[in-house]
């Protein structure tokens, strides 16, 4: 079972990256194959970052042979992903979007039709936009055809949106706490619904 | 499988009840035994329509021996949940709300957690609200621990949020087709994931 | 000016009643007259708690000779209106929908059409859907015509969405900053925008 | 008065971009000064079109001497911003928030605080995420400390959100009305507050 983690910053050792890091770290001592895709690297070889609807449909030309085409792929595969970014204006980061903008090859496939999703968000202020932030990260995910969790789990509670923190996260004990929850719990879900998912 | 309805509406015949009678007969038709709770029933027999918190843990004394006793007893046993509300300013209508937060005594027992859940919504206007209401029902789906999906399925397209009307809902034959189709999606979603469910 | 408050919580007393307080407060230390409405005296007296649209267009029968026509009254002369609801499964409480419905009449006349707005939560998480909550309370709003602002204000900061608080709201200082924060913001915007009201 | 529209699509002269000029129109016919801002080109001439905080607090560097600092110049200047996206995946586009995120240095300076807003989005389906867009758009407005509006007006109805359309917008005849009537309102709004932006 393949669990991957999207980090929406565009900083690789942060708040964001470490609270994925604690994520992928419990998944994989479930059982799963973890990997971390960096939207920043994957947008970095790229002439053009966003999507400009070159084509229609989606011919994926513009991730071929490069970073992006290997984050694509790995998508292709993942039985759950947890999608972090960090709070830009109470939404997601402009690097986030404009790389699930690229998806669009995926959406066409329905590859993520099934794929079992949960969010991570980290904001400077104590309320500063976490969980509008989980929102969008959750539409993001619904238009895609993913199943959509939030942090809870039989051990524990029922849990809330997802995993929200406040900088430093790696200070934020609850935050650490609800990411290692919310890993147990794609896993199973991801692991029930292994059968749905559509792949060509 | 039991996949149960909550029709959110004052009109027990009216636009959502419509659309969730669609939505639970294709989920019959897929082999489900399909149950529709009518709020305004619910709730009718009560001295206190709200939740006040009365006791602390709950203790449901509010539903010994009525309607909304039976009602939660049904959610208690559901695979699916299939929420549909009016849009009412927005968001979900009062009867729906009062109905939820009479649902303390599952939430503490993690009854709902695992449940695969879909939403309904129908509006006056074109635009009037219907995608907020839908979110506003994940929000209820999200903090009961829910699995939450939107209308798509392998078989048409990868779906939205969630299904959407312009009233008169029987006249709106995109929203009839999307009700099926999530019917489908909600049915495979809960039988793939039956053992996560938390039951006593 | 009038300032008017909506507590959307079952308890007078309770944490959503005393941010509401110390914001009409500020309010009133700034020249307003305030008016706190409990959502739950207003509909304690009625027959029917929930607006079921018994005629269309809307006579407001249900709110005659009343506290509910009371509540309404004020509503109709209010410049400004802070809408607080406790969190309740990630949105609005039951009580604050079921009465908020009831302004249809409001709705109609346009009477809160350039009111403005301004939202307050308490949870008892840190993260507990005080944001899914405060943009519920936006949707409200938003269809009722009003002017929405959040917590900034130019001898602080640009603000966030609203005021959010964890409970025991009475020790969360924070809260209560942005509390008289967005007091100052909506006594200033409401005073520049008294012209634009549609007071019949 | 300055009314500023923002395109957040990549075509300048597609579905979003035709309804954010029927609406600077409209504003223009009211007395209003209009300016379109398209995100594409304020984007086009950086090196890194994406915000990675380079600096803290946020210098501008990057602004300068080219389109985004003529973009940001005018965006300090306005009274009123409609900001248009079209749905990508629930949500805004990436080009959007990756300029949005651009615009630290008006935050820092609270140049948008009090300026009014109102949103545009334009879908392919017919519940497609305009109203989740909307809500997006009005997140990136409200911690930017804006004053937020709808798309309802006394001479009209209350309004909803925001202005929703279904491609093609130029055929959307409800579209195109509601811009005319946000286009009113948010005249009318800017022009009474005007004396509350904080302008250095």
């Amino acid at each position: 079972m393949l669990i991957a983690a999207i980090n929406g910053s565009p900083n690789r050792d942060g708040n964001t990256a470490m609270l994925l890091r604690e994520t992928l770290s419990a998944a994989q001592k479930l059982g799963a194959e973890p990997h971390l895709i960096n939207v920043a690297e994957a947008l970095n070889d790229l002439a053009q970052p966003f999507c400009d609807s070159c084509t229609y449909p989606c011919n994926a030309a513009c991730a071929e042979g490069n970073k992006l085409g290997e984050a694509l792929a790995i998508l292709r595969r993942a039985d759950g992903l947890i999608i972090g970014s960090p709070v830009y204006y109470g939404t997601i980061s402009g690097q986030l979007a404009a790389f699930w903008d690229k998806t669009n090859t995926l959406w066409q496939s329905k590859a993520l039709l099934n794929v079992v999703g949960g969010a991570v968000t980290v904001a400077q202020a104590r309320f500063g936009g976490q969980e509008t932030t989980l929102k969008a990260i959750h539409d993001l995910m619904l238009v895609q055809g993913m199943i959509i969790v939030g942090d809870g789990h039989r051990d524990f509670d029922c849990g809330h949106h997802g995993v929200c923190a406040q900088q430093p996260s790696g200070e934020d004990v609850n935050a650490i706490e609800r990411a290692h929850i919310m890993a147990r719990r794609i896993v199973e879900v991801a692991g029930a619904t292994q059968s749905l998912r559509y792949r060509s």
